[in-house]
């Protein structure tokens, strides 16, 4: 294979790129001058070496002169370390971040459940955060843990599966299990509303 | 004016019907048969004289041989008159009677407060809104109204103007105001949330 | 059934109109004041008696003082009547008489071919297509008959069949069949260009 | 700036992409196992070193054993050299290889000319086709040079420019100048055509 199509491949393995836009992406490459095809690849070389992986939250993390092995968060004295947020991947760590609602710390699953799916623990870091619950509520007084995952099917089978993997021992370690609201979205007309966001909005009005 | 200019005149008027599919219900009604014709001016006929809308919620309703001047839920007495939901038009009616979740009465604004509107009372019933809130706390027991709008910037601000306008009267006389709770609708993808909704749903977490 | 579940029912017999759509055509007329309605089921009556169709082309018309059995183009003697131009539908004469290309006649088959059908006859004017060009070859010297269908394919079929069906006696009256040119469409970007559009509008170029 | 917030920067120049997938790229890669991302450093260096931009039709080419300075299309003696198509980018290209018509040769602009740009030079290869039109006259007998942009105002801009350019030479040296035919491009419903469409599918009949 030449290597202009085996960089279409490896292109159209990325999220939401399918094998046209990955061969546009590569003549976009070859019409730029050099320059910018060095940094690309250059920076690609300084992720692999500057580029950590949080030991409690599992978030991706710049490497600093601090040479700390937990991330600008986990390791903050400010965080509130007895809330942690439980996200699915580390792009909705920042859209979180962005509410500035949310003082706490984070666990990111690196993944979600599908329906049916046999061994889920293949799918989602769930043995590590049970472990990483046993040890925050140990070192740092684990109060709540908030499941914080999409709305969709596969969403919620994800937080079906940790609410029965956790209870046990959040019931144990006296800690709070909780999910994100359910109800109308900013921008819902209610007449284009599906029978259950209405349902949960009536529900949980307030 | 020909009569088939007129009609997609008519029919352009029609809510999200534009000019060229205007001309297509035209063309479509000259294809059809002339039974269908006929039984559309017909039907239109009948629902001059069948109609009635509710002297209690604003609503329409078919006329029925028990000549009441209120609609079917009104009328009954199974519904929960102590709570009346408040909307913006009929057809959010059918989508809230959908959801199974509401035991109780409703009320037609017929209409949303734009903003920066000086007039409301002339885009919605809130004049009938008061008198129809005395009329219940006296004879019915209301206890609650719940304001059922939907979450884009029109409905909101119509909500605001609500609950101005309806709080001295509603703490004098014991009612309670609500609004539809607010968080992730169904299907929502977190990463595709945006941050008014996220906030929203951290800080209804349950 | 209610008046307004018939009339709902009735509307979204219309072209591109679902049951949702359907309920809001019902409430907004109940929402409109009387002489909306009015008007309307009047307009639909008018319909009935002022609109005719042609006997030469099939196209509706209003009727005019002059009592022609012909629409204004056929009887028109500035029309080229050696030219007819074979639609579909009515709305497509609309679209093609902006053009301002075409000095000829027209005639509306009134439906299209199905891949498949087995009685082209009960779909399109395929009899009437006939005897009208023995008529007008011998009435009005036709010369030239454009078959202009749509693009996709129970288009292309139907254009197939007319050609099938026409060219005996066509070629018996020195009638020449043509079909409207293929290429690029206004608006074209070569990149997201189809192959057999390319196709076209490379053996087409000029 | 730290390496990941650099990456999505590179990938936010990307086509088609913005700052939100940009950073889903670097999430993805980060995500992907070591390998993957080296794969796609040393590729992207092998294409500094592999890729060759063709002498003639500026096309981008793979660099073989042969060390032709030419593409292959270019060095095929089974090329008709006598016909030479214009394009804009290397992705149209391919788009027009796989309708399987074209058996001549190419030449590749790099790029259109906006409406009111002052000089063209700077956006296109005009003056290096000028110089090919002269060589492919003399060596190759070139005989026709088909202008195949998209049908969208840049498009009709630059061959409108290109047109004005040529016609001087191509009429002293005998070269016929097309353009792709317009008309009705696949899938396309009447109803649904703009004017400028059905006036050129009109024009365009047989």
């Amino acid at each position: 294979m030449s290597p202009t199509e085996r960089l279409a491949q490896l292109f159209s393995d990325f999220p939401g790129i399918g094998r046209r836009q990955a061969r546009r992406f590569v003549y976009f490459l070859l019409s730029k001058d050099r320059t910018f095809l060095k940094e690309l690849a250059s920076t690609l070389q300084n992720i692999q070496d500057e580029v950590l992986q949080c030991q409690h939250c599992y978030r991706f993390y710049t490497k600093d002169k601090s040479s700390s092995p937990l991330c600008p968060i986990c390791a903050d004295e400010h965080t509130d370390h007895t809330i942690m947020l439980v996200i699915e991947k580390d792009v909705d760590f920042e859209n979180i971040k962005k509410t500035d609602t949310h003082a706490g710390r984070y666990f990111v699953l690196g993944g979600s459940v599908p329906i049916l799916e046999q061994d889920p623990t293949k799918k989602i870091r769930a043995l590590e955060l049970i472990a990483e619950t046993k040890r925050a509520a140990k070192d740092d007084g684990l109060k709540e843990i908030i499941v914080a995952l999409s709305a969709n099917p596969e969403g919620e089978n994800t937080t079906q599966y940790l609410k029965k993997t956790l209870e046990p021992l959040a019931d144990k370690l006296g800690i709070k299990i909780s999910v994100l609201g359910r109800g109308l979205s900013t921008g819902t007309e209610l007449e284009y509303s599906d029978s259950d966001t209405l349902a949960h909005a009536l529900k949980n009005r307030g």
